[in-house]
């Protein structure tokens, strides 16, 4: 059955913000190496980085419907996540939707099928995380959901969790983690800086990380 | 049997230009939803958009000779439509053969394998849509054919047809539908600017598009 | 059995500096056209270009340990080449890897797996030609080795040889070799000058280089 | 936190077997087309068909000490159901461990990475689906976890999902939809049965279906 | 505009028969290496081998909805050709339209995305080549064409051309080019025969097609 | 320079008999885990197990001359492995080719590219390992080298060196190792066949290999 869910739970806004500024790599670090959509996923510019919550679209391949329906459910701060029924590359969005999106508080575009209009959207600075940049057009025939639990990319994205996205890719936190995971990755954060630090003046990985007991115990010959 | 066909009919180039301008999404829905190349073929520099009356190349896997006959055949506003005739990757061309294209007045390269140099091709802002960019090199050694129907990147195009390509990708139109395709195309831009300024207002695709008793006939369920 | 080596010889650094300005293609036809890495290796930004010398790493996938130990053999002027044992994508280096070679005076990365952190190391300026770009993290459990032969995406690597990289792609020159490439590669970009010269003033690839008569009995028709 | 959850709900066994003989095209029509494992996981031989129910393993990239945890929670009717947390192709899984599999009553594996001795598991009648074949080993250096939910070839499989398998696929049911999934499931091939006989006779779809009409609303037109 | 075009031309049977026994290697290359199809269309089983006349389909991606259409203009000796109108491995057919087809009188499938039930359809000795081999099921919401020009996997495909089919691939004869490639491919198959009793007898290749001479004069050293 | 060295060294054909016996994956692991080409490397049919010396090809795209060449070098035992000079997927041999290899006393083929006529090939039970099945024909125009070392699908072969392939894939031992990875292939084979026998009578693998308190130590919980 098609369902448009209307109702979702966010997290607090000030975590999402939090999680945007710590980056990928450092947020899938933090939650222990998981969440990440396949690297196929990729920004049609550089240089955007931001966190957001999931607005979830199933949506049939080749049929854009479902992203007319899901913008009406889109709020301050969310971005939409869509994933296809069948492996799709077509270009579900362009730079009407964004228009749209933007008028509604909107952020951005996670979708495991293809985007287009890609001028516009980065004249326009409206990020987008796609598997291909296609202007093959679609249909608007067959019903999909709107926040419901989706895997996207291979990642399992439920509708409210938190979507942290940059040039390395995406990556995506469950919603009741969030705060915990921020709180682990801004530590990573200040740790790095000081670990930063001490390898720019020239010390070695080896000695700061204390490897080379280990190392030597594991049979590591140097000659 | 190998050729050479030299006199090609070209469509008008004020039909050329308007395409151009109109983009290839746009172009494509103007006629029907067709027309496209496969994906794979990516700009080598962001921002490019042209139309061009294709010069089609059939060559050989790993064999560029073809391409210096195929520029004799160009001519002002020409673009060079390369299909090889088995998978391949190699770089077919440079920045010495796109000096020559400029010198005749050509506009750039479609080719459904690689390219090289293509820091030279962006600093000389020659734009290029391929599969690949790969510096391996090509023989001289067997023929193909000039200006041929080919199958490039899953298109049929036939030599004087009309190539649209943008940051998404690549439209061929076939000459002789050109004018009916740009007339279709600027209704589509003309028509766009309305609804984006709606979108823009707030206004929901859902209504602007008068979509949701269809929705609810189709069995969409609101929970 | 798992050995760093730890002497290793490299090119004469004027060779290696030669070879970077020549670039990617005309080094790669210089040599005969051999040496290339798969094209699937791409600059994580636009606009790089150098030669270095190679300081190998073989490196279990999803496991970064080996690039630590790397690092302490790393001299001014190398790049590092990592090729994991098995196919990976994971990101086993980022900025503060980055950091550390930078420390050293290594110049850059190329890695037939993923990297990530590439909004930093594009500011940073340390150039990356990879096969993803993913933020996948990687533990350290398992040995590798350091400076020993590899194949990296499908080249031949020892220890030593020189890394020609730029917009086009990766390509390695034995060490052995490297002063008669850098010879022959020189000699390519001079005749190049005079062959930009001429084209650019309008004349033909086919009188140039003295085609007709060749593609003649080879039995093209001109139709 | 690597955890190996030892206790799982299964599906009834009756109903999985049930499952098993309608195979999985009829499985994956019966719960609303969702549920399939990406295209790309094959088998290793054609002609096995089987429904059993999942014990999930969440693995790191070519480490496959999970997997000898795992066989100990396999009980009479269970797979083996790999996720690896990066992707990877590497041999995770032999006759060794096939033949432990078969000493508790396991069924056969699914595993989105590769297999290796599929002579000798071809012989044995072991059932494999995977993304590659390929002999690379791995190590028992790093932890994973068992019996968690995990993401395999992009659909979500939790411990106890009943996993049905054929010469089409992979398809995952919901331990809790079993029930009613199968009961549909019969009730299609009940239904086809009909149909193919009707079909056999010569009865186009058209006329079976009434589909005429609505293709002459749509617009279609015969010339 | 979407269309059925009910009268095609085909080839005369007995041509039509001619160029299956002949295979798709030797038809290949009687029409001087053209008309292949990717080499992604792989057979569903081993040791089909058979030629017959194109009813082709466009088709939109995940929709069958033509397939039931077309069957209704198969005739004695034809075979199905498909081709999305946007990338897709969506199942589009099964083992209820194979019965179907072989009602009419239909020889078999080719198919540039995804087809299911293989296990049935081998039983059957219904012979599919096709992209992928995937149990997603389609809906039959949206029309395409029937009997006009597709590129099916990289070939143009006309209604009534002659589509050669083994374990090689699939490769497509123009129908008004039919008699001809035929003689071509049966002269091959003549001439094969006396070089393979040469060959067996331990004669060279390269004394049986006199290749020393120009092995030397290119330059090939022997050392 | 295109060279053809006409005499290389070869391992005992005793050593190479018994590593053809241990099979690729126990011969890879009997090595250290290295060796392995490629997993798109497969059979063209099922069952095929054998090891041989092999002849080396280094082949321009879509040009199999140089096939004919080698051979000429082929001997009792040995197998020919090709390797484009750059990604290639035609058809480089067929059963002409086989016919001509068997006279030589040849036993099968290894080649990062195409082959053709398989259902000829698996009749004469000639076994290939080939990265595609292709049509696509070739030339004979362009000179390559025999017998020179290559990269053939991301692994280094050396002439002489014993090619291992089996339905896993195919791995390369250095000739000069050979003597010794067949020792100690044997030693695992041996030692297999205990720990079948364990197994298959209900013996975990955590008890066999002692693997518990290892798990406990890095923190694995059971719940």
């Amino acid at each position: 059955m098609n369902v448009v869910v209307q109702n979702i739970e966010r997290a607090d806004p000030a975590i999402v913000t939090g999680l945007g500024e710590c980056g990928v790599a450092t947020v899938h670090e933090a939650q222990g190496r998981k969440g990440l959509l396949a690297s196929c996923m990729r920004p049609i510019y550089a240089g955007a980085q931001l966190a957001a919550s999931a607005v979830t679209i199933s949506a049939p391949p080749g049929d854009n419907w479902m992203v007319h329906v899901a913008i009406e459910q889109v709020g301050e701060g969310d971005i939409l996540v869509l994933a296809p029924t069948s492996p799709c590359e077509d270009g579900y969005f362009g730079d009407l939707l964004a228009t749209s999106m933007l008028a509604r508080g909107g952020r951005g575009l996670i979708i495991d099928a293809g985007v287009r209009d890609v001028r516009d959207l980065t004249r326009m600075q409206f990020p987008v995380w796609s598997k291909a940049i296609f202007a093959q057009g679609t249909v608007k025939e067959t019903l999909g959901s709107v926040n419901v639990p989706v895997v996207c990319a291979g990642a399992l994205v439920n509708p409210g969790d938190v979507i942290v996205a940059d040039d390395d890719g995406v990556c995506v936190v469950k919603r009741e983690e969030a705060a915990e995971v921020l709180k682990k990755a801004q530590a990573r954060v200040a740790n790095e800086e000081e670990k930063r630090r001490r390898l720019a003046s020239g010390e070695l990985g080896l000695d700061l990380y204390k490897m080379r007991e280990r190392l030597a115990e594991k049979g590591l010959k140097y000659v």
